[in-house]
C-alpha cells in the first residue's frame, strides 16, 4: 500500500513503498522458560481447573460444560473442568482466522505470525492538550475512531473512549454507527448482554450490507472476554463467550491477571492462573460450537508492592508477555497481548512503559497487540497527544517489518572518496525522497533552532498533529451509505426502548 | 549483588536480591539477513578493502600493514588489504576479554553472551533542568561520573561530558583522575595522541597502584576507534588503534555510519561500509601485535533526508543493529552498539528513540550498549534528567536479565477465592517487599493523587533524583588513596607543559 506523508509543515513528501497493512512479525518469538518448565505452567494450569476449578456465574454455561463432562458444583457454582475438555477445545479452535472489514484491503488474518496493533482501549476518560481532561464522551470515541483509522498501523478498531454521555441501553448503537461511519478496519463488539450483542451483530449485517451467507461465514467483529481474575467468569462474559461462539465470531480471551493483586505475586503463578482462565472460556467457546474463532491471550503485570498501583511497561510484563508467547505456542493458538502505561502525561515515563510492552508484543510473537498507542492512567484517559507519540514507535516498528534489500551496494561505496560524502551519490539521489520513514512529532533540529521554534516536547507537537488528522481523514467509502442504512434501525430500536448492558 | 532502593520519598526498601552488574543477555540473537545474505555482505566488505581500499592517514599504520602484505599507494595514502590479512587478523583476535577495574567486583568479561552499558558520552554540553545547558565543565565531567558510579546497570566509565574548561593539553590529566577518584569500574581513555595515551595509561598504573606484571597483563583500559567514514582513518585514531594494541588495552572500533551522509543511503550498503572499516581497523590492531584485544562495532542510523539532519530509534538503526550482530558472529569477535537519541529533550521522543537503541542492542546480541542514558541532541549535550529517565528503562532491560523462577505456585492459586485478591496470600506476604523493582521516577499514582501532587512529568521528578545521587553516592574504596597518588604526576606532567591532544 503506497501512503503519502506529511511533514510538519504539511509539505507532502514523495509517496513511499510501504505496508502498514499487512505485518509480519520479523523476529523469532523470545522465551523465558525452558520448554520443560512452559509443560509444567500447562500442567500446572490443567491441575488447576481439574481440581480447583473455575466460578462461572451464568447457569447455561455451566450447564454447557456439564454437558460436555465437567463436573460442577450448582451451589458454589463452580466447574471442574478436566483435560480431555480441554484437549478437544484446543483441537477444535481454528489456528487461523480471517478478520473481515469494510474496507477488503483492511482485512487480516488473525494467525501466528501476523502481526495487528490495536488503540488504547476501554478509557473512561479522554486527555488532551487542548481541551483537558475529561470523562469520555461520544465525540470523543469518534474522534478516536477517526484518529484509528488515520492510522495504518492501527489494524482494528477499538473502544478508546467510553461515550458516557449516551444513555448505556442506547450507547452499543452509537458505537457501532461510528465504527461503521468514520472507519473501514475490523470491528470492535462489547459483551455488554446478549440483546446488545445481537443488536450489534444485527447492525454491521445492515450497515455493511452483508447476506446472511456473508455473516455467517465471515468474522466480522470481534470482543474481548475478561475473566474477573481469580479464577471467575462473570454473566456478561459468559454470554460473550457463547454468543460470539454461536455467531462465528472471535472472542479474545484476556484473563487480566496483576501480579500481586488479583494473580499470584510471581510471573510463573500469574501466568498459571491465566493460563488456567484462558483455558476454561476456550473450553466454554468451543463447548457452544466447535470450531468457533477464539484468541488465547492475556495482560498481565504487576502493582506496586508499596501503593496498590498497577504498573506497566516493567520487566514482569515483558515476562508475562513471553511466557504467555510459550503457552500459547504450546497450545497452537494465535494469542494477544498489550502494551499500556500507567504515566499520567504523554511523557518519558509513558514512552518507556508503552514501548517495553510494544517490544514485549513483538517478541512474544503475539498476533494483537490491543493498547498499542493512547493508554494512559492504566486504561482510565485515552490521551490524544499519548496516542501520537507512541504511534511513532508503532509506525517504526511496522518500518521494521518492511522487507529489507540486501544489496551491498558497493558501487556506491566506489563512487564516494574516502572522506566525503554521500549526499549527492548517484545511489543517494535516486532513493533520497523515499529512503525513510518521515517522522510524526520527532524534532531532529539542532539545540538552537528547536529552541528558536520555541522549544517544545514532543507531546506538545503532538497536538498539532491530532488536530491535522481530525481534520483530515476522509470518511471511509462505506460511509453515507452504512449512515443512511443504520438510521431507521437506530431510531426504531431506540423508540423501542433500547436495549439495556446486561440481561 | 544485593543493593538497597530509595522510594521516592527517601524512603528505603528491603534489599532486593538483584545483581545488575553481571548480566547475562537473555534473548536470542534477532537476524534482519539471511545466513547467505550475511556472507555476501561480508564478501562485499572484503572485496571493498581489497579493490578500494582505506585511506589511512599515518604513515607508521600504512608501513604496519605493507609488511602484512598491504598494497599502499603512498601518495593517495591508501592502503588495499587483501582478505588472508584480515583473515588472519580475525584468527589472531581475542574472543572474550577481561575488562579490568579497580574494583575487581565490577570487573566483566567482554564477550558474546554478556551485556555491559555504559552512559551517554563525548558531550561538549551538559545539560540539567537546575542549571541549564551549558558548554561542559570538569564540575559536569565529574558528576556524570558519580551518576554512572550510582548505578550497578552502568558497566564502565565513559567520557559523559567534555570538560572545556580544562586546556586540552591537561585535560587527560584530570578526566583519568576523575575515573579513578570518583569511580571504580572499567575505565575509558581517549585516543587524543600517543603522549596523551601514554600519560593516561602511566596513571592507571599510578593511580591503581599496579604492578607493571598487573598492567602488562591486564586490560585496565577502553578507548573508542571512529573511522572517518567514508574509508578513511585519521592520525590519531590509527595512532590510538597502534599504541592501545601495543599496550594490550583495548579497541572498541565503531565506525560511525550515518546513512546517506557518510555511508550508503541503504541498510545494506552501510553495512558493508561499516564491515569494511572495522575490518581494516582491527587488521591494523592485529598487525602492530597479534593477539591485541579489540572489539568489532559500529553506530549506524539514517539522517532525516529533508534536513540532513542525524536520526536516532530509527527503523534503520535498529537494523543495523541488528545487520552488526549478524556480521560479528559471523567474524567471532564481540562487538558494541549504541543508543542514543536526537531529542533536546528528556520528553517522549528522546525516551522512545533510546529504548529502540536499547532494545536493538539487546537483540543484535551486542556485548557493550555505549551511550545507553543521557545523550540528548545526537550526542551535542548530556542531559542529566535524560540519564535518569533512561536509567528507568536500562534498570527494567537488567531486570529482565535476572534469573526467573518456573514455580507454579499452585498453592498460592489455591489459597484464593474465585474473585478475591492476592494481597493478603501467605504466597504474596512472603514474597511483596522484594517482588519487584522499585521504579527510579515512574509515577504510578491516579491522576488525582499525581496532579494534588503538582502534575510533574518523569523528566520533572528526575531532578530531585540525579540531585540525591550526587548528595549520596559514596566515594570509591580507592578514592582517596588514588588521589594522593596521583596528585604528584599530575602536578609534575603539569608543569612540564602537559601534553597537545595530538602529535
Amino acid at each position: 500500500m503506497t501512503r503519502e506523508r506529511h511533514g510538519r509543515g504539511g509539505r507532502r513528501a514523495p509517496a513511499r513503498a510501504v505496508d502498514y497493512v499487512r505485518l509480519r512479525n520479523p523476529f523469532r518469538p523470545q522465551a523465558v522458560f525452558s520448554d520443560d518448565e512452559v509443560a509444567g505452567l500447562h500442567a500446572a494450569a490443567l491441575d488447576v481447573l481439574e481440581r480447583l476449578g473455575m466460578r462461572i456465574l451464568l447457569p447455561e454455561a455451566r450447564a454447557l460444560l456439564r454437558g460436555a463432562g465437567a463436573l460442577v458444583d450448582e451451589a458454589g457454582e463452580t466447574v471442574r473442568i478436566g483435560r480431555e475438555i480441554v484437549e478437544a477445545a484446543l483441537a477444535a479452535a481454528p489456528r487461523r482466522v480471517r478478520l473481515r472489514a469494510a474496507n477488503p484491503a483492511r482485512e487480516r488474518d488473525y494467525a501466528e505470525g501476523e502481526t495487528l496493533f490495536s488503540a488504547g482501549a476501554g478509557c473512561p476518560n479522554a486527555s488532551d492538550a487542548a481541551r483537558g481532561r475529561r470523562p469520555g464522551r461520544l465525540a470523543d470515541y469518534e474522534e478516536a475512531l477517526v484518529l484509528q483509522q488515520s492510522f495504518d498501523a492501527i489494524h482494528k478498531h477499538g473502544p478508546s473512549v467510553e461515550p458516557q454521555d449516551v444513555p448505556a441501553h442506547l450507547r452499543h448503537y452509537a458505537m457501532m454507527r461510528g465504527q461503521m461511519v468514520l472507519g473501514d478496519k475490523p470491528m470492535f463488539v462489547y459483551a455488554r448482554g446478549r440483546r446488545q450483542v445481537a443488536e450489534c451483530f444485527e447492525m454491521i449485517r445492515l450497515g455493511l450490507d452483508l447476506s446472511e451467507d456473508d455473516w455467517g461465514r465471515g468474522v466480522w467483529a470481534s470482543t474481548v472476554i475478561n475473566t474477573n481474575s481469580p479464577r471467575q467468569l462473570d454473566v456478561p462474559m459468559a454470554e460473550g463467550v457463547i454468543d460470539f461462539a454461536r455467531a462465528g465470531q472471535l472472542s479474545v480471551i484476556t484473563p487480566f491477571c496483576l501480579m500481586g493483586a488479583m494473580a499470584p505475586v510471581t510471573v510463573a503463578g500469574a501466568l498459571v492462573l491465566q493460563h488456567a482462565e484462558a483455558l476454561a472460556c476456550i473450553a466454554l467457546a468451543q463447548t457452544a460450537r466447535p470450531g468457533a474463532p477464539v484468541s488465547y491471550g492475556g495482560f498481565g503485570s504487576n502493582v506496586d508492592m508499596r501503593s496498590g498501583a498497577p504498573a506497566f511497561g516493567t520487566a514482569e510484563q515483558v515476562r508475562m508477555q513471553l511466557g504467555t508467547g510459550q503457552l500459547a505456542r504450546l497450545i497452537g493458538l494465535p494469542f494477544r497481548s498489550a502494551a499500556g502505561s500507567a504515566a499520567n502525561l504523554a511523557d518519558a515515563q509513558g514512552a518507556t512503559e508503552n514501548l517495553m510492552g510494544l517490544w514485549g508484543a513483538l517478541l512474544s510473537g503475539a498476533t494483537l497487540c490491543i493498547h498499542a498507542a493512547g493508554w494512559l492512567e492504566g486504561g482510565l484517559a485515552f490521551g490524544y497527544e499519548k496516542f501520537v507519540t507512541d504511534m511513532e514507535a508503532v509506525e517504526t516498528l511496522a518500518e521494521l517489518c518492511q522487507p529489507l534489500a540486501a544489496d551491498p551496494a558497493i558501487e556506491a561505496i566506489a563512487e564516494v572518496a574516502p572522506g566525503g560524502h554521500f549526499f549527492a551519490a548517484a545511489h543517494t539521489m535516486a532513493r533520497y525522497a523515499t529512503a525513510f520513514r518521515a517522522p510524526l512529532v520527532a524534532d531532529l533540529s539542532n539545540h538552537g533552532a528547536w529552541a528558536e521554534a520555541g522549544g517544545l516536547g514532543a507531546a506538545e507537537r503532538a497536538t498539532a498533529e491530532w488536530r491535522r488528522r481530525l481534520a483530515e481523514t476522509p470518511r471511509p467509502a462505506q460511509s453515507a451509505a452504512a449512515a443512511e442504512r443504520l438510521a431507521p434501525y437506530i431510531e426504531a430500536r431506540s423508540r423501542a426502548g433500547g436495549a439495556p448492558p446486561s440481561d
